[in-house]
């Protein structure tokens, strides 16, 4: 697999209450206008509450969580079958606030494949990475949970987790790498793509922004400068 | 409190193909009419995945589970509030198939009332549901786990479990009780409602039904009739 | 079940490094000391790792924990029934610190009471204290776990946990009941018998001391007065 | 890193009735005897409840579990660092009956190489072998986990498994693998080693064997000449 097209500017909504009722749903408007004005691609990382409903305001959403289980008698879990037929896009999987072992990420990104979903899962390091990069995994997005939610960014803190995670996955097979993890601002996110990586996950720059518009603007302007060089 | 003024017919949708999709909102629609021609309550029990737009086409739509975390950076976890904000009427707690501990249960129940949903808790047996008793519910589902999905019924099998969860639950707080596990058809949901129940927790029952509009109606009619002698 | 002839002095030792080695097998003769001298009951609840070689050292040990697993292929769990094969006495389940769903305390407590162990069962509120009444456990103890640790004794802060605990856990069945949390002296100790309670359960006061034996010397001393009277 | 100088028969003793009390002591001693006649090491991996009594009998035991906390306030959990105070020379992780996330098996591998243990990791598949291959372990373990207790040997059933582990792990590092899963008999433990492995994981052939110590004996016997091949 060569390079991406264009890079990636993932946004986990997680549970802010911004992530809820009309505020979501504006956002999902403003991701579609953010997509088309600047080429990035924007994945909104919806919770599964209201996925399947923006899913059908903006074509790009993921769901924050499938759970290891199939159709059938589960109470309150979700399978990944269930996305697709919801008309969800993609699943996150493994993600820092939301970890599963190993065998069950395996189990959820085989049906989420399967049901023709994209998969994004989530690594604390480059060893956690290399682990994934064994799945048919789209994206593999790296995270050192120290720096989540700090507004310290990854790309200059620590960029040796994003090029350690970039050489340990490709040491297994191709799968673009986004970075996360502190990255409020253009700079950061434009710095994580020269440092190789096919994008950016971000959280709360956008989903507490005074105007989460601009912020999912000035991220993505950022990284398709530093994309073009 | 008193007596209920009608029975109730909860159905788990659980996480079946049956839950999802086009074949779900086709439930929905049936339940509203059930319900209006019955005059039995009829809740809906619904995935997190659907249960808002459910609720958009029926009023009487539960969430199967909500986890013990406020609005916040949680990641692929539903917090009762948003339920609320998403239009969706209440939230089942610790099913058999999602238990959780004490004190969690205890969190999202709190949290649930605040945010003015009403909230059905699972026990698996009289002591669970004594417990359970203590929090601010509308009502305990008692269900022994041995008999989920069997299609043998605990209003026969296991009437003790419904007679001394009652007992137990009233020994704390007057809560409806409601009775689950095995219940299949009219005379199991009819003598539920005859040890003292203020109704039945069903879901393979309804979901694997060829008709489950038909099979929602038998149950309600029986404990329409019951109810009344 | 009338009142027990004695007062219980119940030092769960955590995982403190005092909890381990030297330091463990110091505690277990100073126990036996303390129990002799003042006919307080004292109860060691060692670490998985330790309560089998303490308990050839000390008569009155408990584990912290049981698995609600039985022999078998489990790796890394400790079924009840191991605990009386080595030698221990009883078992600790549910505590604040290592919380069960229901239904796993209740298998828990029903291996341990086939193999013969005493279960000391614990509780946040008075709430959790009545389902776990339900089952065959010989101590329930409450312990607000806001409290745990802080110094602040439950005795004097929250009085109502547990006269609240006591009347909630009588409804159902009369079982000694320890309170917990913040108790470090002997007044609290005291207090905690004068509420009624059938002893303490206290964990840093003693594990932290400069003088363990001291201080267990000086909580069973105040409860045995306290006793009395 | 180069080959081991001698083949490694490491038995899972599980929660077995055979794992605790005089039997346990004695399968202890009857290790002694094989690994000083044949030549193989012998790690027996004990349950927590006995691992420090055993090491006290036999010098090469390895405790099943140890959880991701350090000395302090846990209950029921065992810091990896306890282990090295009570004397037991390693600990294995990650075993298919006890998963852990990533993040806590980093954790619990770092304590215990800091404590002066020895790290067995255990791995479903190459794609997690690849992972834990980026700690400082000492040995990973391959087990699929369908295998397991069956009877039918990895080394003949699946061989693939063996050797794609094999390679992952050498892409990341030199790591000794051990293969584990259906091993019986002193043929499949041979094969194991034939396929590069550096010994075996046995659990059920040797633990439910009439006569553990010959079973330990033939195992080891059939890997000590495979080695010198």
């Amino acid at each position: 697999m060569g390079r991406l097209e264009r890079p990636v500017l993932a946004v986990n909504m997680k549970a802010y209450d911004s992530a809820f009722g009309e505020r979501a749903r504006d956002l999902a408007r403003a991701a579609g206008r953010v997509s088309s004005s600047t080429g990035v691609r924007v994945i909104l990382v919806a919770p599964l509450l209201n996925a399947a409903s923006l899913a059908a305001i903006y074509e790009d959403v993921y769901a924050q969580h499938a759970d290891p289980v199939g159709f059938g008698a589960y109470t309150g879990f979700t399978p990944a079958e269930a996305l697709a037929l919801e008309g969800v896009r993609g699943v996150m999987v493994n993600h820092s606030e939301h970890k599963m072992i190993y065998r069950d990420v395996e189990r959820v990104v085989e049906s989420a494949k399967k049901a023709g979903l994209e998969v994004l899962a989530c690594a604390d390091t480059p060893g956690e990475a290399a682990g994934l990069a064994f799945m048919r995994v789209d994206f593999i997005a790296v995270e050192p949970p120290e720096l989540i939610g700090t507004g310290i960014p990854v790309s200059k803190a620590k960029p040796e987790v994003i090029t350690g995670a970039l050489e340990a996955v490709r040491r297994v097979r191709e799968v673009p790498v986004l970075a996360g993890a502190g990255i409020t601002g253009g700079e950061d996110a434009a710095r994580a793509v020269e440092l190789g990586s096919a994008g950016v996950l971000v959280a709360s720059a956008v989903m507490k922004a005074a105007d989460p518009e601009s912020k999912m603007r000035e991220l993505a302007e950022a990284m398709s400068r530093a994309w073009r060089r």
